[in-house]
């Protein structure tokens, strides 16, 4: 769980994405304006819950016309940093690896795949899509050179604590990691997982 | 969101995987007994925070002598459903369709994958692994054949809706969805979505 370092609570910060992507659905379907209602409906959280998360970083609707679909949109991209484009790296070029370096969806959410690298000689130099795998040896100079803050790592769980320490060594703040396995990150380093165990574990609960 | 029929948040719900997770690493370092001082510091969230969660569900540990870790991953693994094997297919063998059907950690942790589908003669009779990749128009047989309810769907984001409703009509009660868009579902079905740009944007929001 990211440190919070100000008075907006961080499940507020999460949900966040969850608003502007349904908001981008909207503008796809040419829709100018909306409401917490509808944005409720499509999302599954309450219209109160919705209204009052924004209503923490400013007054973005008025009660009676609803929100502008791309008035909210543009709020929501400069409170989540991401009204610019942020370059990040993928260490690991195995299967999830490949997914996540041709995932489509990146360039138009504020991030930009730059690099993949992987420490296996037999992946190195091989090509995923417009990439060459390069050398996990040659990454920390990368990261350094290019100024690169984001890092999303598909590594074995056995190899991710040693990967992260170097990534967070050659100055990478944020990791999404894919390794099905709990990291150390220093404090001042977001750190988020992906893993299905942990979804499908929460959905069992529901399946008596 | 998962719909909650009873009095637990769901929030609550979502953090039980993540203590089961961080209580399996102990009892690989071979250690017996933890507290809930422990956890949060290994997991990032409140020692008050993990208590009262737990304590929703029995009285799990003894102050002053903490929880014992056997024990306490034998009740999350009741409460989560997952002291049995649930059965699992994917739906859509790309990247992303291999990555999760070669994943590791699934057989410890409550599912096996028993198929993996796609509409796309290429990869049709394909192998992943043990699996031979088979063609989605069997699919709803297969699901009502073997009883499976839950399904994992790596397909593109203009497929996700139609293979959602498909698997609901054949009986699937939850659905981890990989495609970047959100799906529609009736009351009474589980979705969780993975989705790597939700995750990012929410760790921008800290880095200014």
């Amino acid at each position: 769980m990211p440190e919070n370092n100000n008075e907006i609570p961080d499940i507020v910060i999460g949900r966040l994405p969850l608003y502007l992507r349904a908001l981008q659905y909207m503008v796809l379907e040419e829709q100018m304006v909306t409401s917490s209602k509808e944005l409720a409906e499509r999302l599954g959280i309450s219209a109160a819950q919705i209204r009052k998360d924004l209503s923490q970083f400013g007054e973005f609707g008025k009660q009676g016309t609803g929100y502008q679909v791309e008035f909210l949109i543009k709020k929501l991209r400069q409170i989540l940093n991401v009204d610019t484009i942020w370059d990040v790296i993928i260490i690991g070029a195995g299967d999830i690896g490949h997914g996540i370096a041709r995932y489509p969806n990146f360039g138009a959410q504020g991030f930009r795949v730059v690099a993949v690298f992987d420490n296996n000689p037999n992946k190195i130099g091989t090509k995923i899509g417009d990439f060459s795998v390069q050398d996990s040896a040659v990454m920390p100079a990368i990261i350094k050179q290019s100024n690169i803050k984001i890092a999303m790592i598909a590594v074995p769980a056995s190899q991710a604590q040693l990967v992260v320490d170097d990534l967070i060594q050659a100055g990478i703040k944020a990791i999404l990691n894919y390794a099905p396995i709990t990291i150390n990150v220093p404090k001042g380093i977001q750190i988020q997982y992906i893993d299905p165990v942990m979804h499908l574990q929460k959905m069992t609960y529901y399946l008596k």
